[in-house]
């Protein structure tokens, strides 16, 4: 899935060019190649689809050179996740009624590459043994309030998947530092395992009228008139996520507990703690940058050639693009929304 | 005197662009511009004379379309103001044996032209009437270190000029706060009004060897042979203030104390003491930039087309130009000196 906009990383990201297609490790890859990268290890490229929005097709196919393009897909409106793994899921059965699918944002982090396979094997077979819902549970390393949290029951099975109690929203602290106590909570990764008949299944029982949309279709997925089909369905769909549509309803969720350094990068501080940085605790993206008495500063200027001088200046977020500079006390990053917000109200949705 | 190169407002002035050229206060006029204007009131264009190194010829003639183009002086190296006003006084000696000069640098602040004015009308009928070396010392109002002094003898004439008894270096706080209360002591700005006669007779006195040199092309000045001839001997001039070349040596120094609002506008804190502010103490040059949380800032962007976002920053100076982003803290304004050492140690004197 890569079709969010990713707005936390403004001015970076950009409605043109979000977060998923950013070198935002400053890596020499964008999160999006990464995320085929794994996918590569577990499949055929012929079996990776990338759902995005129309707009953000070419900068797909231009990261993805090697990738079929008929398997980028264009959702023709943002609707959430749910009629996004709707018409996945609907395509892919008309393909193979027995596949097993692995969907996963392209915009999170995983160091931890070979516990990630470990845990996708193991998610890969129970999933075409068991009529299950299997998402990964991230193991908590501390009560962060920016996630989402699965509660799951004590005993494990066999296989190492737990039954899923309730989906929960972002936590305050209080009640964050009483989930991870507890052991009982995993971090909610968006990143699921499931066969395509038990999702559809899924579907027909908690979505039924989501459901009947796409199987409206069934005699045009994989042929010319998809596209055009599509157009007029999901006009018609609920914009909703799937832990709403199905996740929180259905009765066979199972979660994997996973430790595969995992993060969903959704703020500048989650990015800061993974970027490399000096000893002076700065991250920078090139190297014409001079920090005097700067310290825990996260700095990107997009212009290589730019040369930027930082004096007396500690845990700050430093963003220049060619039509935005943005200083942000790294503490208020929160703040950025109410910017955007301003933005919009004052028509100057050109800097969004 | 329009030669300088004002490092001290880098990156916004630059060894390309210094600050004289520099619409620095954001009222739509450059620094030399309203010195121009200045000196309109005094004399006629004819008689207004720019004094520059040949880089800053064009943007001088650029920025002052009505100056007769012979009018700009053009110094073949910077050699400090003694060889300067040397050259540019046998120049005028040779149009006017009887002139009465008034010379002031391009990139100084005068808010009160009326009270300026009067004491022009003053120096300029004490110098007619008297062979004296006439300076202008500013009032202080304040024990600033980043002025030299002029200490005056106690009486003053009736012309209300005053007798000058020495001229110091920029004093530490202790001693500034001595100097002003002590109400011997005005500021040296660096303005000076006296009859070319007698700033040559000077020369000729306390800098024999310059005034030789300058001599020596009598025949030349006013002339097509003025410029070759010029760079023949100003390879050969010391490099010299005018205060140590003649000031702080000639008998008949005399200042007239002056309260027309001056600032040398020789750092960013004195720039930001004489802009317009926000309730908040923000000066923004556009109306392009967003401040939240941000106090006491002085924020330049000369793309004014480019948003500029402040979150939570107090007392800094930010300075965006096309390929220089500075981040200073307010009160470490003199580490500026420093950057620019380590960007020429560095090799990157593009940016300078």
């Amino acid at each position: 899935m890569a079709g969010g906009i990713g707005s936390r990383f403004w001015p970076h990201s950009r409605n043109a060019m979000p977060k998923q297609f950013l070198d935002i490790l400053g890596i020499g890859k964008s999160l999006l190649q990464m995320t085929y990268g794994r996918a590569l290890s577990l499949a055929p490229r012929e079996n990776i689809y990338i759902i995005t929005s129309r707009e953000y097709a070419d900068i797909t196919a231009t990261q993805l050179p090697h990738l079929p393009k008929a398997n980028i897909l264009k959702e023709p409106l943002r609707k959430n996740t749910a009629p996004c793994i709707a018409y996945f899921s609907h395509k892919i059965f008309h393909k193979d009624p027995q596949a097993i699918t692995f969907i996963a944002p392209s915009d999170h982090l995983i160091i931890k590459e070979k516990e990630f396979y470990e845990i996708m094997d193991k998610s890969i077979s129970y999933a075409a043994q068991h009529e299950a819902l299997l998402t990964m549970g991230i193991l908590p390393t501390r009560p962060d309030t920016g996630y989402g949290y699965i509660q799951v029951h004590d005993d494990i099975t066999k296989s190492g998947v737990k039954k899923v109690k309730t989906f929960t929203e972002k936590p305050d602290i209080r009640l964050a530092k009483e989930f991870v106590r507890s052991g009982e909570f995993l971090w909610n990764s968006g990143m699921f395992v499931w066969s395509v008949h038990a999702i559809m299944h899924a579907f027909d029982t908690y979505q039924q009228e989501m459901h009947q949309l796409f199987y409206s279709l069934k005699n045009h997925y994989n042929t010319s008139h998809e596209e055009k089909h599509l157009n007029n369905i999901y006009v018609r769909c609920n914009n909703i996520s799937i832990d709403y549509a199905i996740m929180e309803k259905a009765k066979n969720v199972f979660a994997i507990p996973a430790n595969i350094g995992w993060s969903d990068l959704g703020t500048w501080g989650s990015l800061y703690e993974h970027r490399d940085k000096d000893y002076w605790g700065n991250t920078v993206n090139n190297n014409n940058m001079m920090m005097y008495e700067a310290e825990n500063n996260i700095v990107v200027c997009e212009n290589a050639d730019k040369l930027v001088v930082v004096q007396g200046l500690n845990d700050y977020i430093v963003v220049d693009t060619e039509d935005v500079l943005m200083i942000c006390n790294k503490e208020k990053e929160q703040q950025i929304k109410d910017i955007l917000s301003d933005l919009k109200r004052q028509s100057k949705e050109k800097y969004l």
